[in-house]
């Protein structure tokens, strides 16, 4: 099979700039054809959003990227590609006429995959040369991140083809599914019919708007949808029973009027097929280890969607303004207990945390020490308010001495040692210990700052914040100095720089 | 109101337990009504698992849990409650001779919600005292996690109890939905029956099997659905012009059978209330920026799933594997350009590296000096055969100095001057630097020693990592000794403890 170095895009909508996206930032050299006017701004605009989009998904540095060339006609396209992509509307006869025009223009080896939606292939085989080369190759918006590619063949598609363009999609970043059977709408598109089909029913009968049925969604089944789709979800709402217990309990429900798509009559045949095909996909692994595993992935998804403070990311972030104020409230450390190191950080490793050798990751370390000294913070009276009005401790200097390994889920507290205080300068050692009893792990030196953060310079700390920690710095002045203040890094038994 | 300390649960199952867990941990006391004789344990289950993902879910500190009670009698529920929540098996004539039972034990201010998947309130309200009180709030599996609840009133509810109930739900973590029409499966399991009924079908026929099907949502649509729901997602799909746009182009397709279900008529009428929805939903934001929005979020759906290595996450990881195997091919970094700090590492700051400052957080200075690290070590031989093998270096002392912020997406490198090496240390300090022409951001003394990871234990470097890492020693020894080297933190003006 020849090495694919351009790809001919019949059609540069919003799939066929898509595909243009991907297949640049993966090296790939593009050809599209469109007549539209503004064909090259607008790809120009998705590969704007495609660049961005692939500096945060990975962090390996970007390659070259391949080359982008408009023609206006299916035969320029064609000529130069060693696979071609049809991304054209969705009718029929104008995909079943270009694609034959863009085949006899084609080498006869190269394949010719077609984005439909649902259009069946065989009927797209209608009027091209090398019949056999033509798949379907179903991607979703935006092509240039979503993995999913449905792979379909038509009656007289080459048994060779499917596979030839699935292992071209994978070295592109996709996740071919191979359909068994031709049908229209393939599968992800009869569910998401059915689906849309079920809501316009309820826009058109007045009992919901489009953003109540988006959010009925988005904070719930979609959350499960994401990683685990229908059926394996369902299998763990039957709890340790499984599929056949879901049955059992939910199947009557498929007579009741709760959609408008009549459900098929559900024999001991389908319930044993299910049954069967369910246990197979949960491989023999227990419904509590896929339990823990959909809970880390909701975690995952809803952390994830934090950060960008939307949907159920949203929901979480207001939750935990409550939690904070919750704890808050019941946060009740009575002065005369600042004569010892403060407690005033304690956690888990969480999960995330925890690199392949399954110990909690270096940076990880500096995170857990930051929370220790907001805490310390907090304590001090440094809050939302004083934060508004402009004042915070910029950290500058942190000495790290990594003691100790620790797992995941393992219990960690901060004890923090103020060493001393002034106008602006705030010199504490915090110490990582494996819970109230354990190891220490670490500790960590720094050197805190006070900022105005409007003037962006150093400025004292107000007279409160400064007298708390002053009070605390006096009461910590007649313990020991505690291990790892004030080391330098050095290398003493060996000369730098050779042997 | 009165407060809600204790909440009556009538049933224990998969719901039931889910509610008890998320009351739990919010500190609210629990009174389960249930005769299985397995409910204490099953609860127990759920409880470990609700604990754990709490844990992964929030840093912040987990307050008091709430005691729980089991009761044999869902009158014995009832009277205890503050708020009744019920989860019975989904049969109506059960549900409300349940429901009667407990309304005759409550008190009568107390709100009695239903867990109900689908069935009508005003139908469960048949045989209760002070029907006014009844409503449905439908939670999602698992309750302790998933942020939807659906609240919607009978015909008898009295207009303040929905609100009341949400005001509820809010206070341990819930997203309600307010209904505004009782229709039967209410919103969010009239689109999971649509999908599911669809996705029944296609098993019946024989045309795909339960895997297929979850694959076809968890590597494409559903992965869009965890944040944008259907319509917001389609009228991106529309491109810049919007619904009106995917209407006319997408509109026809409701015609072919890519479902069961037949779709509404798409009448003038509808077209103009749907567009209308849609623009309501997109509240004035771009097509760009909500372009953008949807990348991201895509983008940390799936990194969230890539720590988890599943569905769209392990895609995503064997994505960056091929990424990386093509960087890995194209570099070439001879070896005359060792006469120079390294540049080995080069990234961008990630969107959710930034604190709430706009600047990047503490902790992530190093990560990125960790992959500095991680770069360094690979450069000079280290790989995952060695590591294999059981050699690797680990970080013993870090000192850290922060000289400037860095917004997200800014451009970074790391430059690595190796300082001294012997058999089993290595010291080197590497320089953060704003892009290949800007400011140097921060600076990272680190001591790292090599070990043998089987016995762990400090062993020699192999010959061939030290003779590269002598090699690069060398080659800087004659360059001038960077700043921020064998610096200790000290803070001289003031005596320590005090003014």
């Amino acid at each position: 099979m020849t090495e694919i170095r351009t790809v001919g895009l019949l059609g540069g909508g919003v799939i066929g700039a898509g595909w243009a996206a991907r297949l640049l930032l993966n090296g790939v050299d593009v050809v599209v054809a469109d007549k539209a006017a503004g064909t090259e701004a607008a790809i120009a605009e998705v590969m704007n959003n495609a660049r961005r989009a692939y500096r945060n998904l990975t962090l390996c540095p970007p390659g070259a990227e391949g080359g982008l060339t408009i023609v206006q006609s299916v035969e320029a396209a064609a000529e130069a590609a060693d696979f071609i992509q049809e991304n054209l509307p969705e009718d029929q006869d104008l995909k079943t006429a270009l694609l034959g025009r863009a085949s006899r223009a084609a080498r006869p080896d190269v394949v010719i995959a077609s984005s439909t939606s649902g259009l069946r292939p065989t009927a797209l085989q209608a009027d091209i040369t090398e019949p056999g080369r033509l798949v379907v190759g179903h991607p979703f918006n935006p092509v240039y991140l979503m993995p999913l590619v449905e792979i379909c063949g038509g009656v007289e598609t080459s048994p060779h083809v499917p596979g030839r363009a699935a292992d071209f999609y994978r070295s592109i970043g996709l996740h071919p599914l191979m359909l068994k059977t031709e049908i229209d709408g393939f599968i992800a598109d009869r569910l998401m019919e059915a689906l849309w089909r079920e809501a316009l029913h309820m826009i058109n009968d007045d009992v919901a708007t489009a953003a109540d049925i988006d959010d009925a969604i988005r904070f719930g089944p979609g959350l499960r949808w994401a990683f685990m789709g229908t059926f394996l979800t369902y299998r763990l709402a039957g709890g340790g029973a499984g599929m056949r217990h879901f049955l059992a309990q939910f199947g009557p429900a498929l007579k009741l009027p709760w959609s408008k798509l009549e459900a098929p009559e559900l024999t001991d045949d389908l319930i044993e097929r299910l049954a069967g095909q369910s246990d197979d996909q949960a491989a023999g692994q227990s419904t509590r280890s896929l339990e823990r595993l959909r809970d880390d992935c909701l975690v995952a998804v809803m952390q994830g969607l934090k950060r960008h403070d939307f949907g159920a990311g949203r929901a979480l972030k207001q939750y935990e303004e409550i939690l904070y104020e919750r704890a808050h409230q019941t946060e009740m450390v009575p002065d005369e207990k600042i004569d010892a190191p403060l407690v005033l950080h304690q956690s888990r490793v969480a999960a995330e945390w925890v690199d392949y050798n399954g110990h909690m990751t270096e940076s990880r370390y500096l995170h857990v020490f930051g929370d220790g000294t907001d805490a310390l913070l907090r304590f001090v009276g440094i809050d939302s308010a004083y934060h508004v009005a402009g004042g915070s401790y910029y950290t500058v200097e942190t000495h790290i001495m990594n003691l100790a390994e620790v797992s995941a889920d393992a219990p960690i507290e901060v004890r923090s040692h103020v060493l001393g205080v002034d106008d602006k300068r705030l010199h504490v050692l915090h110490a990582l210990h494996h819970g109230t009893e354990g190891t220490q792990l670490a500790t960590a030196e720094q050197m805190l700052v006070h900022v105005d953060t409007a003037l962006g310079r150093a400025a004292p700390a107000r007279p409160v914040v400064r007298d708390r920690l002053t009070a605390i710095a006096e009461a910590h002045s007649v313990l020991d100095i505690p291990n790892n203040v004030g080391r330098r890094i050095t290398m003493p038994s060996a000369p730098k720089g050779g042997p």
